[in-house]
């Protein structure tokens, strides 16, 4: 076997088999296939794409290159939840003690933020002392003792997806299906979860702008994963605005913790409840979205998923002092306040702008080894749908003193859509996929 | 500008500024943009191709990666042909001297053989003494004395091209006919010819099979050239069964010297009289087909054209022995014959398999590195149409002593199709392109 002629097979839309993936995956991990022949491999795939048998051997690949974290001896049903990525997007942090409250393993791998959207592992992170380098006892006991863990991606899980990711990234051959497909699932299958959820985001804040292309993504995850005989499910969920009211770092984890408190904006509301519901029904804890719902709520009044969400701050290194005595998040000193450019309704927040605008203030990166300002974000006041006057503080931006804003400010005027019209407010939920969706 | 945003754009089909195409091939050879950036860059192109514009401009860019020969000095019109490659295609040894004959100048860089195909240069330094590694100054001399010239190239002529060529050829990007176009016009332009005749061969002994993409690349070529400036037109031709008798390198020299005495089997003459009429055509020495013939067939009659070669072995080193006293060439003791596998009529000679069976013989190279046996070749004694009968010889394969040659004398024999209907014979010029076709 050559590399070249696998090359040249995908290049003419031949199907290529498991060993033949198996031999460019672990050729290239070795160091036996250059990174020229692996960068036009992935180039001819963007072309002509993989077929499920394809990109299941790819994930088998990349997930066996590394290890894999085994939580059998826990005998409650694990599900995971992975999104592609939001601006605002702090879902993980209220989802996990939901779901481990309402009786699930949440075994949570995440990763950090880049350009205009977030990571998990930045948002938990700006708690002073909490971790998320776990070893394999320390995951398995936060997962026996309270249902949910966070942590990040370690050098020995999947080793073949960091080189290819890094590959991709300068190759021009990030955006293609089977190869995020293979990506996301090779980390995400060795978590130990035994099914999966999917929030495939669309709009100028995701990752995917086209909600076709996202269904298929979702498609994509959902089969790929259906091949490793593991269930899952995909949302597809509009991505056009910021989620809730916070976006950066320590503000996310503020509004969360409001959240697990009940005081839930609607755009969190339905994404979180959708996306649970879909965790407890791929566990068989309940069977229809009403049962979910209402057991959701449960675990929110009696503060079960608040005190589950305190309670795994502490194991995993943290103070609760900023959730503690109703303090909340304190804004820096360094603010300056963006103001409506006009009279009208709020017809819509660009998520991307305000991204980006959080990103210029230091709550995100330009590149992956950047350092971030867990105090930096942005605060909305304001929603889709609301009416707003020519002056009226529409949100905050703020950091630290040394952080000019003249720029992020004039993005973030840029992201409010004042319109005339009535605003007729939409479901953020634009699709679902099952496994039995994709027969 | 960053290569991976040039990568990006030529994947999603957007057509590139001439600004854009120099920062990539100028950042290639200076180091700054690595191989996993270019392959990935060329399989996008594979897939989306080029305008002329761009080819002009990446053609142009490897051009002047390096040095151009210039021949101004000379008045008389400089005009070249290059061949895309074939069996027994010693065109070239024929064509020049006849060209200059005619009245033109014909400074022939050319390549060596590789694969099934062979190479110009292998077949001249088969002749003991000659050299194809000249110097500027020899180069132009030797044009001025007898109007032709045939060089190596050399690592100053198109250095992008050299290092764009071995990275395609690993990493399975090699049939694209911009990335074709651009590497063969960077070479041939940088020889200082004011007009380009394209044989381009299309057939199971061509690098091009299909008729239909072989008469794209002529397009290419012909309107890239243009681009340029120059007139440039090409010949489609019929690349199935090997060209005149002999396959190899001293043996071929052997039969060229006997065509330009006026021993030229069917084949060959069409097409040389077809390339050199274009040629004198460009060169504007002639302006119709029946012209061209007339002062070929008289520049061969009169033994202008071989007494030419003879000076041009002589002044580029070589000794003139194997011409002289009708000697011809010297079979090496190590023969087999080919014998019919049955009685019919002979409809073809599969090109591809004699050409493997004369690479296999010592003739060829499996990569560029291999030295090649002068002496080793196959000779054919039957042509398409002639009855055969079986355990008739067919011709014979030679080779140095130590050669074994089961495996060449099974293809060889698997090469002969033999059948039992009458054999039309077919014009072997299957298509032309001029400048002004593509208007």
């Amino acid at each position: 076997m050559r590399a070249v002629d696998l090359i040249i097979k995908k290049r003419e839309g031949t199907v290529l088999t498991k060993q033949e993936i198996e031999y460019l995956i672990f050729g290239y991990i070795q160091g036996d296939i250059p990174d020229y022949q692996m960068s036009s491999f992935c180039m001819a795939v963007y072309f002509n794409g993989m077929t499920t048998e394809e990109t299941h051997a790819l994930t088998s690949a990349m997930l066996y290159s590394g290890e894999q974290i085994n939580l059998s001896a826990l005998t409650k049903p694990k599900i995971d939840k992975h999104s592609t990525g939001g601006v605002g997007d702090k879902i993980s942090l209220i989802l996990a003690p939901i779901a481990a409250a309402c009786g699930l393993v949440v075994p949570m791998m995440c990763g950090r933020g880049l350009g205009h959207t977030g990571g998990t592992i930045d948002k938990m992170e700006a708690i002073p002392g909490y971790s998320t380098c776990l070893n394999r006892q320390q995951i398995e006991d936060i997962c026996s003792r309270i249902g949910f863990v966070i942590m990040g991606q370690t050098d020995t899980i999947a080793p073949a997806d960091k080189m290819l990711y890094a590959l991709r990234d300068v190759s021009g051959t990030v955006e293609s299906i089977p190869l995020i497909t293979a990506s996301i699932l090779s980390k995400k299958l060795a978590e130990g979860a035994d099914g999966f959820v999917f929030d495939v985001k669309a709009g100028v804040g995701a990752f995917m702008q086209d909600v076709a292309e996202a269904t298929s993504l979702a498609g994509s995850l959902v089969s790929t994963t259906a091949a490793f005989g593991k269930p899952a499910a995909a949302c597809i969920t509009d991505m056009n605005a910021p989620l809730g009211r916070m976006i950066g770092n320590r503000c996310e984890v503020a509004e969360a913790y409001e959240c697990l408190g009940g005081k839930m904006p609607d755009d969190i509301q339905e994404i979180t409840f959708s996306l649970v519901s879909e965790m407890l029904i791929l566990g068989n804890i309940t069977d229809t979205l009403e049962k979910s719902v209402k057991l959701i709520k449960e675990k929110i009044t009696d503060s079960t998923a608040r005190n589950l969400f305190l309670e795994n701050v502490r194991l995993q290194g943290g103070t609760c002092d900023m959730f503690l005595h109703d303090k909340g998040f304190t804004l820096p000193e360094n603010t300056v306040a963006i103001k409506a450019r006009k009279n009208g309704i709020l017809h819509g927040i660009h998520a991307c702008k305000i991204g980006i605008a959080s990103m210029l203030l230091g709550a995100g990166r330009t590149k992956k080894t950047d350092d971030i300002l867990p105090d930096a974000g942005v605060e909305l006041f304001v929603t889709r749908g609301d009416a707003v006057k020519a002056g009226d503080e529409l949100g905050i931006l703020f950091s630290a003193p040394h952080i000019r804003m003249d720029e992020a400010l004039l993005l973030a005027e840029e992201a409010f859509e004042i319109q005339d019209k009535p605003f007729v407010k939409k479901s953020l939920l634009l699709g679902k996929i099952d496994a039995h969706d994709l027969d």
